[in-house]
């Protein structure tokens, strides 16, 4: 688990940062192409050229589940800032 | 002005609700477009199905503008759910 990625109040959340919007956005969408393959989609929020994604399991009862580990790997890949 | 907007700590806000993660998304992207032309951007959150979006302008002192406005105005042309 890349230590980037911090676990509290039962979620994951990891902020990225961008040069702009343009890039920011392309990374949320090679995210939502991953995170719809999954079937595991995060709770993000974007203001420019910030990205703060929060992974936890819904059905799982919103606690961190190794879907949420598995997403949060796979965004790190994604992550070329 | 559409009346869906609502303007509340000088920021106008709505929420967009889709029947899943894949047309929510779609439609981030059209917004993400025109915001991007528009060299105006807004603050969203997307949780699967559900997007809110907030809309101020920072350059002017994070209040509500006629950029908003108008940003809002076409965000609403692009929602089909």
């Amino acid at each position: 688990m890349n230590s980037m990625w911090q676990e509290k109040e039962n979620r994951l959340n990891r902020s990225f940062q961008f040069t702009d919007f343009k890039e920011a956005f392309a990374f949320m969408t090679k995210v939502a192409l991953v995170a719809e393959k999954l079937d595991h989609h995060p709770h993000w929020i974007n203001e420019y050229n910030k990205v703060d994604i929060f992974l936890s399991t819904h059905s799982a009862g919103n606690v961190v589940t190794d879907k949420d580990r598995e997403l949060a790997r796979l965004i790190d890949t994604l992550y070329k800032p």
